[in-house]
């Protein structure tokens, strides 16, 4: 196509073409635009929103017009829904629902967003055991004609919803007409707790593969499914807290554009406020040197040098191991054989730097003679103390992850700017000690 | 269960057991505790395992029994196990395929491992669209009955492979037994370029929440289909690779604890050199102010704080615009929007860090007289840098993403490490020349 949509609003004729156009489009444009769509296009549309944007558009849709619209989302949608409304308008949105979905959903309600149960849909195709494959066949048609969800798998429970068992539609398919749902059905069962944490329900999806899986409480009764595509919200929105957490602040929980100022700025001064505070402690450090500064003022160029290096390579250090965790590669009694491995790069990379920050400042001694007589024994001290700088940040970053998981927080939260800034002391340590030590007789 | 399984490995009888203990068994006890379990426990172990276990594992096997194995498995995980396998090994794997299936793997292998091709499964449910529910129904049972892979949803296509619609199997048994094929599909498909990238079609599947899309040619020629588990591997992969560039490194490409050492150092080591040779900038900046800084000690003890406090609120804007860009919340087109914003936010945060340095200062000079007479323009100069400092940083913090996409790069590459270098320099101009102005006739 080369014509561009936004330029003339009436061509828009399916959900994908409204999809495409929607967030460029202004609060007055939107309506109008929507409504001239065939009616099955803007159910395909209304449902392919985020519950954000539908609990928005439905408020701002008149009352009367709400029920329609409501009912068309599955039960787990709904809740999502309600949960994005403002809480003044939730009341209201469930007396939309016919009295059946409306006690579904206040039961999914009950779980907290972050579990299973707040993920899960609890309409889901059953079947009996005795049944033959063309039995329930025909069994499931009926069951679809009435109810609104996609089906991937069967699943089989005895008559006080125990789960017995579980076959996929290709199993019933592949089936000879006559066999029977024990024989064809699977027993082997992966099954999720209702109150299991949604990161761990998406580590048991990476795991197994599998397109949606049963949530059993715990009498192993079924309470509903979880299927795959809420756990790639699931997957995108952990990713981003824990991003968020690592850049050095708390969790938006909300896409940036849509996070009102004051809400984002309290969600960064915390952090902010907080590596500050730590950060001080390199005034009272470096106040323990004022006499070699003052003697040697050479010494206070290279100390954004030093001490960012340890920040860097603690920063690298504990994104590794952070991730790593957050995918469940490491898991908290692998700690001596990361920390052990880490020693080994924090030692390698830290000679990397020395040599280059050596042979730099010999160069530099070379074309602008800035570094004074003691210009070699200047190189060695940030050369040596590079080394030390860049062990300790690396070991650091590689350790605090773990600290933070012991003490039940998120590993996330060893941020890069918490490392640097624990860095930070130990760095201006490490590198005046060493020029204490080597510069005694002649610069100090 | 109150027995550990690792206890005693002969009582593990299930795949989901075995996969349980599986990262906890030596090299020796894997083989023969898989070989314990029944032929389908063993068959769902191996197809549950990644791509790069299951390389390992059928390469562990004798040769004759290599054959079996490979079989089990869908074209396109047969392809992921093959770019798994040492390159040696390849053309031998792919001899064990039988004729059919080793011309759709070679087909798939010309894909980038990262475009839409390289994801997609050759083998789907296809229809007429003339046909009628109920024979529509019995084909697919045939046809499932002789190709191993799940359906979710079936595709109509003409005779030339031309793609006219899609339904759900849900559809398909809504429907009354007569209604035609044409009558039940969806004609507003949404549909991925063979050469898509995987991260525009793990977008489009957020943004769609369907649980598969048909891969198409140029000419609009069904080639296969992409499907929802693939994507949950995407979503979790594109996030680890922005997650360890934003940490200031290249992505591994591999769990941290397969990756070599030698390979990894590579990959940290030279970033972290690039930012060390950028860092010696602040060497060449504060070279400008050595004479201010002899002749007041004191102003090189809030040296780390200052620069410190730029690269933190830099890291975390930065943060954030790189995530909503990930996730396709943020255009380029909207720098504009979220400069202002961050403009605002900076001056913000730096106001609160201004005013608690100027209490911490006066806090400790009322405790141990550290900072001399002149203490309250010391703290005065330290606030107002603080107010510039975090200002810029945010800026750069977040102007950094849109250059780098801008330029064609991957704006996670505007790292928590690169953002503090970048505001070091600066930093440190803009607390001396405050210090110069302020102190003038006093201190300076």
């Amino acid at each position: 196509m080369s014509t561009d949509p936004r330029d003339d609003l009436t061509q828009i004729a399916t959900a994908s073409d409204l999809r495409d156009v929607w967030p460029l489009l202004s609060a007055e444009e939107r309506h109008p635009t929507f409504g001239q769509l065939p009616r099955t296009e803007r159910e395909d549309f209304f449902i392919s929103l985020s519950a954000r944007e539908q609990a928005r558009m439905l408020l701002e849709f008149p009352p009367n017009r709400r029920r329609v619209w409501m009912r068309l989302l599955a039960p787990d949608d709904v809740a999502d829904l309600i949960q994005e409304a403002p809480p003044e308008d939730r009341e209201g949105l469930l007396e939309l629902l016919d009295d059946f979905t409306r006690k579904e959903v206040h039961a999914l309600l009950a779980y907290a967003e972050d579990e299973a149960g707040g993920l899960m849909n609890p309409r889901y195709a059953r079947v009996r055991a005795e049944m033959t494959a063309d039995e329930a066949i025909s069994y499931l048609r009926r069951q679809t004609r009435e109810h609104a969800e996609t089906v991937q798998y069967v699943y089989v429970t005895d008559p006080n919803q125990r789960l017995l068992g579980v076959f996929s539609f290709r199993d019933l398919f592949a089936a000879l007409p006559g066999t029977l749902v024990r024989d064809i059905m699977n027993t082997d069962l992966v099954t999720v707790g209702e109150t299991d944490d949604q990161e761990s329900v998406s580590r048991l999806f990476a795991e197994y593969s599998l397109a949606a899986m049963p949530v059993v409480d715990a009498e192993g009764r079924m309470k509903g499914i979880v299927t795959l595509d809420d756990i790639v919200d699931v997957v995108h929105e952990e990713a981003t807290e824990d991003i968020q957490k690592y850049g050095g602040m708390e969790a938006l929980d909300a896409p940036y554009l849509d996070t009102g100022f004051f809400s984002m700025i309290k969600k960064r001064a915390g952090w902010l406020a907080a590596l500050f505070v730590g950060e001080t402690f390199t005034a009272s450090a470096m106040g323990r040197f004022e006499e070699e500064i003052a003697r040697a003022v050479v010494l206070a160029l290279f100390i954004p040098l030093i001490i960012s290096s340890g920040g860097n390579s603690g920063s690298q250090a504990s994104t590794l191991v952070v991730r790593a965790m957050a995918l469940g590669e490491i898991k908290l009694r692998d700690w001596f054989r990361v920390v052990r491995r880490e020693i080994a790069s924090g030692f390698t990379l830290g000679m990397i730097l020395a040599v280059v920050g050596f042979v730099l400042i010999v160069i530099w001694q070379r074309m602008f003679q800035t570094y004074g007589e003691h210009y070699l024994l200047v190189a060695l001290v940030v050369a040596i103390s590079l080394v030390g700088v860049v062990m300790f940040g690396t070991v650091i970053g590689s350790l605090l992850p773990f600290v933070m998981r012991r003490m039940g927080f998120d590993p996330a939260s060893a941020s890069a700017p918490l490392v640097a800034t624990l860095v930070d002391v130990t760095g201006l340590v490490i590198y005046f000690t060493t020029a204490a030590i080597i510069l005694r007789g002649t610069l100090l």
